[in-house]
């Protein structure tokens, strides 16, 4: 317990981390695409614009082989800062949790067997709708059927996703939802005032209270997805959605499609929690009554300046890391010394061999 | 265990229905296809020639939804008589096992989520290789990755096939290997001189031993990737190979690749086992020292003439059936009279609502 630090419902998240001690994860590793994050300056995801596209499949591939095929070096920011993915790699290695890689929109197909949703990627919101409503119902009954079957098959769903430029969506579709949030980012520099431009202009068109409309017309495709998930795996088993201010915007808008509370914990690192520019713990409280729970890896202890660099507002969070982390420590009883030790393990694997 | 009937490694067939029960199963529904079956005469696995494509993925939507979406009935034959999907959808549903699909070569996508491997379809033994080298291994790469996740996800991977023509191809590939193989059909007067002459100008072709160039020469895609499967989810949990003769051929070439016996069983209807133009029981023999289970449906005391056909030759096996049957009947303790009222029930249901 003294790992993680807890959030909004405490009593429920003290519950979660006891009863999921050595009981069965499954990790879903969902990736995405908006063309709001070709908008310069938005993210950090990738080293230049134009491998920004790559960063979701290669993150999979990553997490999967423990190298890339799409690129030639795993995903890393402009000044080469490895991918959080690393820390979900780590993770789930350390505790033996199997994980599936689902394409819910992604541009590039990673190279390795994924579950398919015939999906389109989402358009930029700062000019267009991201998506028809029919294809935001396309991606809730999918991501039904998809958590329906992946929570029938574990006691703990774990929820990740990488969608580059998805905080801005995320940011969008809050505040079309109702809620004054305050987003994360990539970006230690938060480019606060880009985003909250892209965001205006996006809600600009929204014409509808309908929750589906308002989706298709600020959000992204992993957003519904998710959400889909959520609503239908919350009812068969325990789900921890893994991310920051994204999964806030999946929590809020699976408060609209209904999913079940009870079994519901959002897991995040520190970076997130403690990011002055963000108000994510709050925001949470606002949205639904669950727990949620934060993790600190120890990377600030790290001789690896690209592991540090987590801890300074690099890649806060992305690829579940955080999640994956807390539900790792849950499994193996870890601490963050531990799991600092082998993740630079893994950081001297990578920075050796490539 | 009365409900079953044992051939070969009879022990492991005992302490394998013995081990299973109360544990978990997952059926994985292997989707594919081969040019072969556009030969007139070669199947009765759709309606006409035009519908047999749809026939893989029809059976996966009525697996899932419990009608289909490609096509507006569920896979029949020429005469009406219905998929032996069937069969296996009774199976899952009245013990609870979850399922997931898996496109390894169809020529049409499934409208459901499913799992893509990238695999193209295969092409007719007749007059062309089925696929290149290179095809084979990506095949038997990608099914190593996704038995690997599969079955480290329940106790017991179940694997069904529906490759139109594929007993054809595997009667190619089990006499290319070496076995004096008699194959089943889903054609009561099984077409053998038919079948005979594709497999002789196949086999024609042939030039080296290696069985990725015999595979890639005369067999067909779900060969090598459910033989990937097998290789690796043998070493994890307990593989049940349902199928008929095309699962001998999946064995035939698994045994090339290597796969742990001792995790492995092959099981199917007694439609097969009891097939006189066929071999079955024998064959397997002879490839492995694994246990065959068959189970008697007892359709042939059904009152409807679709599942009464079953018993009568018709589409003896498929989306598999036998393996799903006796899995179901393992977890649940029914026996073949309570199967039978409840398939009568879906078959009732099909035929009234469509």
């Amino acid at each position: 317990m003294e790992n993680f630090e807890l959030f909004g419902n405490i009593e429920q998240g003290k519950n979660f981390i006891e009863s999921m001690k050595s009981k069965r994860f499954l990790f879903s590793f969902v990736i995405s695409y908006t063309e709001t994050c070709e908008i310069p300056g938005i993210t950090f995801a990738g080293a230049d614009k134009d491998s920004i596209q790559f960063t979701p499949p290669a993150d999979a591939e990553y997490l999967h082989y423990g190298y890339c095929k799409t690129i030639d070096k795993i995903p890393m920011t402009p000044d080469g800062k490895p991918t959080p993915g690393l820390l979900t790699k780590t993770a789930l290695e350390s505790a033996s949790i199997p994980h599936l890689t689902i394409n819910a929109g992604s541009k590039i197909s990673p190279q390795l067997p994924f579950i398919d949703t015939g999906m389109p990627f989402g358009k930029n919101i700062s000019t267009e709708d991201a998506m028809t409503d029919s294809q935001v119902s396309h991606a809730v009954d999918y991501g039904r059927i998809v958590g329906r079957s992946m929570a029938s098959l574990t006691d703990c769903l774990i929820i990740g996703e990488s969608i580059p430029g998805g905080t801005t969506t995320a940011l969008a579709v809050l505040k079309a939802l109702g809620y004054d949030a305050k987003v994360s980012s990539s970006i230690p520099d938060n480019p606060v005032e880009l985003k909250n431009q892209i965001v205006k202009s996006a809600l600009e068109r929204i014409d509808s209270d309908h929750p589906y409309s308002i989706v298709a017309k600020v959000g992204d495709p992993m957003i519904p997805f998710v959400a889909g998930m959520l609503s239908s795996a919350s009812s068969v088993s325990n789900v921890m959605l893994a991310g920051g201010t994204q999964m806030a915007a999946v929590l809020a808008f699976a408060a609209k499609i209904g999913f079940n509370e009870e079994n519901t914990a959002i897991g995040t690192t520190s970076y997130i929690t403690g990011d002055e520019s963000a108000n994510f713990t709050s925001l949470v409280s606002k949205i639904a009554d669950i727990p949620a729970i934060s993790v600190n890896p120890g990377l600030e202890n790290s001789k690896h300046t690209g592991l540090k660099a987590f801890s300074e507002g690099f890649a806060k969070e992305g690829v579940g890391a955080g999640g994956s982390i807390i539900s790792s420590m849950i499994k193996t009883g870890n601490d963050s010394t531990k799991f600092l030790e082998i993740a630079e393990k893994e950081y001297h694997r990578l920075f050796t061999s490539l």
